[in-house]
């Protein structure tokens, strides 16, 4: 039967969870590679997913003020090396354009790996006076690192993301903005993504090049791996200082500016494909989803079928759900699979004896719950759908809670990395180096991050043993 | 006071009109060069109009079917050598990648100018049968051009555009749908610009490299130019050949595919300056302006102004109109001059006199008629846009149709072009000699296109005077 030849070339998530994952990407054509070593194409399927997530991500950066702009491509060598610390994180990934047209450069550009330093050259232009402040910009683009590795979505040399920029009066005010959109995206990503996170701020070695404090939000995938899903950036005054970023302030002294950036990437298609997808493909959250419903006419030739097939779609749409109707001629089977592949949050079968009834059958593709609707009530699929939403972040929140461990011995912490997947809650003494021989005795678990409310789990770092100076989550990472 | 400071930044149109654009853009803070050669920074105000144009055009383009990716920035060398002609028009003004992180490139890569050979590339993978056609495919990003000077929108390294791909099972279809997203343009510049165009097919040396047919729309700016404001080619088998992107038919036989592409870019940014700006700034066509009406309070330290300025503020957002309105300390005056350089269609003044006679004064931007409106019919305020619209487009046709002349001697040709402004109509034999020696002559008013509906104004080419094939429309351009 053709659902089955469908499904069959999607390996199980149990069996390998990296052959899954490609396959699924593969088999829901969200993305392709390409002659262009490291780079990828996003196919509609996957770039319409993306553009839900701009357009509700945007729409909650503009209520908080935010306005876009689009800057260059290119940064000039000087530019990047003007923040030290900057551009020892970022000039060892960066590609090079050396020669335009038929002339050689006098200066190498570098594609932009992400643009700090665009903005600040700018603004050191721009602000003059506290009037003239904040700034709160925005670009959606793409950017460059040189990977080695590349897997969809998850790492790439050219990727889609957006950056934000600020700069304010205060470090006061950067680091309230900085806060203000770790919330934006766990709220986005709760709400619209249904992807439970935990969030806090990254320890020294995990910092953001540049940054005096980067938070984060870190989603849990099926593997248990972490996804680090959005960072947002406190850069205090140290750009400010190296560009030269000053303002007149209301005493009509000089002083520099504080400053923000925060990023969230096609990374998150990763996510959503990794937390709520299973073996039969993709599963999409209904809010992100670019098709909520499928309508699939049952018996399609017998009369007054498609009519009513049509009729059901038409209403659905006016109703402001985004519906599709499969009408081609396809078995129902091989429709059922691609839709459940696609990962559509419901789908709609109606056929002879549903209008008989006046009624048709939504099925769920998150649980597979067969739903009879009256052809009257068609205004119960929106709340189904809502639902789904819901249901989907509950499902995976008590993944997540379920796969957070605490361990206050190294030997347990070991074990469980050994034996389980998810997160590990331990203390740590704030050294670097315990950071690193923890991964190293964990097989690869990193800090993911020092939540905002720090347990007490003991009073010693669980590896050296001396005075634990924070909690931290554990994980082994994409 | 401080509307003359505000204004008197601005250049006359009829003094200086090259001056008078820049100045525009500046004080509208638009857009601004950077530290990095030949690229722009688009700024908040520049970018809410491409954001705008991005929605309604993207809304056209999905209403035809056409499906939004991502495909890579790079190209290998390889890859854009494929199609002879089309090399030979890219190579000269692209810029190369030859080092990436620490590596020198085996395989140098430029940065797209534009992404015909990508697309190819993957089709020739992805196409196997006629059941995979017709594949639609756009994207918005930006590309680069290794150009010599700079002109904001105009003519910058890299820009800002949309460039739709297409690839059909013949070229009949192809050929269709060429036209029809020349047809997209036509109404969409027409429709939401506000800008009246002529439009047809370029001759064989303004074709797009490697196209069999390029169709144009062409606006007139303020000045007598023309601005080609957005192209759509037809390249029959050409690139499908080179790239053997082949398919089996409903027969079983194997063919190549027709292709088009189609681009619009932030050039037209450009045209709406030109067309519709006026000395005291810029005029956006309600449609497309990111701020349709700016409330100001008159006597806002007087009891009420403030709130009922906040009330009509809130009923117009309520009406789906985009409103701001300025609460900040500044005079009236200087309130009246900004509204007017930012371009924003109408003003809304409220004063206690107004409130009073329970009304308040509208002021339309593009001809300053104040129009009385009861508060009680707040409705007719969207009325009155798209009557601004409306007479916006009419304007600009009634400029367009009066700077449209006729030549069919050579001496006419050219004393229009020395003493009027705008277009001349003139035959010609098809030659692309003549095209040169009338550029030449004239002082470089090149071929614009040959309408689709031509009219015969003499039998003969205005130039050599042999059997004329076309009449054309010639421009100087930007």
């Amino acid at each position: 039967m053709s659902k089955d030849k469908l499904v069959k070339d999607i390996t199980s998530r149990e069996v390998d969870f990296a052959q899954w994952y490609t396959d699924v990407v593969k088999e829901a054509k969200l993305c392709d590679y390409t002659s262009v070593k490291g780079c990828l194409i996003y196919q509609p399927n996957g770039y319409a997913i993306w553009e839900n997530i701009q357009r509700d991500l945007d729409n909650r950066f503009k209520e908080t003020g935010v306005e876009n702009v689009s800057f260059p491509l290119l940064i000039p060598e000087s530019l990047l090396q003007k923040e030290k610390d900057h551009v020892e994180g970022f000039a060892p990934e960066v590609a090079w354009v050396t020669k335009g047209g038929s002339e050689i450069l006098e200066e190498k550009l570098c594609i932009r790996p992400t643009s700090e330093t665009l903005f600040c050259d700018q603004w050191a232009k721009e602000v003059k006076s506290y009037r003239d402040l904040p700034k709160l910009y925005n670009q959606w683009n793409s950017v460059l690192r040189w990977e080695k590795t590349t897997r969809p979505f998850l790492r790439s040399r050219e990727f889609l993301w957006q950056e934000g920029h600020t700069i304010h009066a205060s470090a006061k005010e950067a680091e309230e903005r900085t806060l203000m959109m770790l919330k934006v995206y766990y709220d986005f990503v709760t709400e619209d993504l249904a992807i439970p996170l935990i969030q806090g701020r990254k320890t020294d070695s995990e910092r953001f090049a540049g940054a005096k404090d980067t938070y984060t939000i870190e989603a849990m995938m099926h593997d248990g791996k972490a996804l680090q899903s959005g960072t947002s950036h406190f850069f205090g005054d140290g750009f400010a200082k190296a560009f030269d970023i000053k303002f007149l302030n209301k005493n009509n002294e000089y002083e520099v500016v504080n400053q923000t950036s925060w990023g969230l990437s096609t990374r998150i298609i990763g996510a959503i494909i990794m937390v709520h997808g299973d073996d039969s493909g993709l599963v999409l959250p209904p809010r992100i989803a670019p098709t909520q419903v499928m309508v699939i006419p049952i018996a399609a030739h017998k009369e007054g079928v498609t009519e009513k097939a049509m009729e059901v779609y038409e209403n659905l749409k006016k109703l402001g759900v985004r519906t599709k109707i499969d009408l081609s001629d396809k078995t129902p089977g091989w429709k059922f699979s691609n839709q459940e592949i696609l990962g559509i949050p419901a789908r709609v079968e109606i056929g002879p004896k549903d209008i008989e009834n006046n009624k048709l059958v939504l099925v769920r593709r998150d649980n597979r719950e067969k739903i009879e609707v009256s052809l009257d009530e068609l205004s119960r699929i929106p709340e189904i759908l809502e639902e789904i939403q819901r249901d989907m972040y509950n499902k995976a929140k008590v993944f997540l809670d379920s796969h957070i461990y605490e361990a206050t011995e190294m030997e347990d912490m070991i074990n469980i990395f050994k034996d389980k997947k998810g997160f590990v809650k331990a203390m740590w003494c704030g050294e670097e180096n315990c950071e690193d021989e923890i991964k190293y005795a964990t097989g690869g678990a990193s800090s993911r991050c020092i939540p905002f409310n720090e347990e007490k789990l003991s009073d010693k770092c669980i590896f050296c043993g001396k005075e634990a100076k924070h909690m931290v989550y554990w994980g082994k990472s994409y």
